[in-house]
């Protein structure tokens, strides 16, 4: 069986296109009562983009902070604050901002139709009603949040998303002109979320014609903006991570993602920091793609902050080894169906050892 | 205003995957009196896709003959046949083939919700009712058709698409195994139509990063299939001619389509052949398409079919030239917001007047 891949039913692309989200939504408005939910990342609190959300009176604009990765229990928050603002649904639910908060719009606009807490829906096709009317809008390029049918979590005891056909936005609005404003270094660890991912896509085994087109496509727009530069950066950053996201259809990312899950899910640290941190160290198994990663760090003069790793005790990577262990079809892809044979505990137990003796170091 | 851009919100890829389809459509059947249609190429009359095609007792199968390019008229006789059969809706209809199929399947879909006659909606946005669910299977690859929000059709004075946001399937079922049993000139044909529709796109002055990102894939996978071989050629093909059909969103096709336009409509020429008879007399504006286009003829042994242009009379090219006049868009996209005064229709004679020459040289 092949999976019936589900596709953002409506994009829209252009530099300046978010104006048009306005009369997008209006045709969503079904009657004067009826409310929207803005959720936006709440670095834009004093931006001008604040003034360009088209926010009516009576919706409810949700400023959400994703300092630290999503987790279930601030999404089961933020779906009751919905609850408490109207005993009606909202609908829809836009989010703005970078994969944490599109995530989180994602599984808020679940979570208001069907009962009990997100962690229950961490895994594959466990949500059972559709979604409400959900729109993304990124201002960080890289996560591929925007196309993908999963919303990632951490939850009591794990980083896993809620994967299924209702989690996809019915719209995305892709302005590259939402780029411009975010620091180098986080445009730089989010854009290499997109380059890890199809490095590990297209070097595994689940891969085919289809994953492989928008995974090919999507690195070399990654290496065009990252190594060579020239025009239209940001344009051609936001439409990679867009077939970054694509190319997941049929393929999965590998030992840097699972990885890396452990990481965020026991110190916290954000997902495109996490995936550098370990990216680099894992030459081994990804030998051209980490020689070219290491080129675009030196080209863009980005330092890892290995610090972030200082605060980990060594007792914690068991945890972080139970976080990454139970990623089967990341390890699948990577390594085959014999990988437990090759990636033991005791053999992830190392990699983690090795990779927080880099803050030693 | 940047096109919000419709795509098919179910995609399934792989070898094989067609054996998916009774379990596909078994999720929109909606209660024991309701009925699929299914519109199958006749072609396929008598070859083993008829054993396959998981038709239920209660269904409706129409084998549909594409010797001609779609008709307004036949799409409004296929559409009685089905009120004929029932004066209930389907609860779906099926094309299967190239496509021509394909295009029929969509507009009888679109025709059975919306009242008289399809010529009357030929052009864009004219559609007011959302069509029956409908899904399209590829035999062939190229035109686009899977991913395209149109359905070309020849009405009764003009060869014009309906595009809507209504057109798109909402299901397609790309299984690369069906494009083994085409004969080796139509495969071509078709293939070519991908190829030169990227030409003209990636050439044209509509272009943004979202289309050419799209374009230059669908193009990259055109050579690899004609020009440098090697396997899984079908696959690639396949996923070529959805790429090409998605790069649209942004970009137009231009002189090549619309001048074939003209050929197809007067001649009843098929729109791949058309498009390659009149491509290879385009050098001038398409230099390096038409160079590579000879170098893939030259590989694959194609002699064209000049003689389909002998029973041309002189004086049906005043209507060729009507017919290709009034596609704005194609020649904006290929000569700019000034093309009137570069394609005079003095100019469009003699590119007929040339193309018609070569099949008495």
């Amino acid at each position: 069986m092949f999976r019936n891949f589900k596709t953002v039913p409506y994009v829209v692309f252009g530099r300046g296109c978010f104006n048009q989200l306005d009369n997008i939504l209006s045709q969503k408005r079904e009657n004067p009562e009826s409310f929207m939910v803005f959720m936006v990342d709440d670095v834009f609190e004093d931006n001008r983009l604040r003034e360009r959300i088209p926010a009516k009176p009576r919706d409810l604009l949700l400023w959400v902070n994703v300092d630290h990765e999503p987790k279930t229990e601030y999404v089961d928050r933020l779906t009751s604050r919905v609850r408490e603002f109207s005993n009606r649904l909202p609908c829809g639910v836009i989010g703005i901002g970078g994969g944490s908060s599109m995530d989180l719009a994602k599984a808020v606009s679940l979570m208001l139709t069907n009962p009990g807490t997100s962690a229950e829906y961490q895994g594959w096709d466990l949500i059972q009603h559709p979604a409400v009317y959900h729109v993304g809008i990124p201002t960080l390029a890289g996560t591929g949040a925007e196309a993908s049918r999963t919303t990632v979590l951490c939850g009591p005891d794990k980083k896993l998303g809620i994967n299924s056909d209702y989690t996809p936005f019915d719209q995305i609005v892709l302005d590259p002109e939402l780029l411009s404003g975010a620091p180098l270094d986080q445009r730089f660890y989010t854009g290499m979320d997109c380059y890890i991912h199809c490095v590990e896509s297209l070097t595994g085994s689940y891969l085919n014609a289809f994953s492989r087109s928008y995974g090919e496509k999507a690195l070399d727009l990654c290496t065009e903006v990252f190594i060579e530069g020239g025009p239209e950066k940001d344009d051609k950053l936001m439409v990679a991570s867009y077939l970054g996201g694509m190319s997941i259809a049929y393929s999965q990312v590998g030992i840097c993602h699972a990885l890396s899950y452990g990481l965020s899910f026991v110190l916290g640290i954000h997902h495109g920091i996490g995936n550098c941190l370990t990216f680099d160290q894992l030459e081994e198994y990804y030998p051209e793609g980490v020689e070219e990663f290491r080129r675009m760090m030196e080209k863009h003069a980005i330092k890892l902050p290995w610090h972030l790793l200082s605060a980990a005790q060594e007792h914690e990577i068991e945890k972080m080894v139970d976080v990454a262990s139970i990623l089967d079809p990341l390890w699948e892809n990577a390594l085959g169906p014999d990988w437990k044979k090759i990636m033991t505990r005791e053999k992830m137990r190392d990699l983690y050892a090795c990779l927080l003796r880099q803050c030693q170091a």
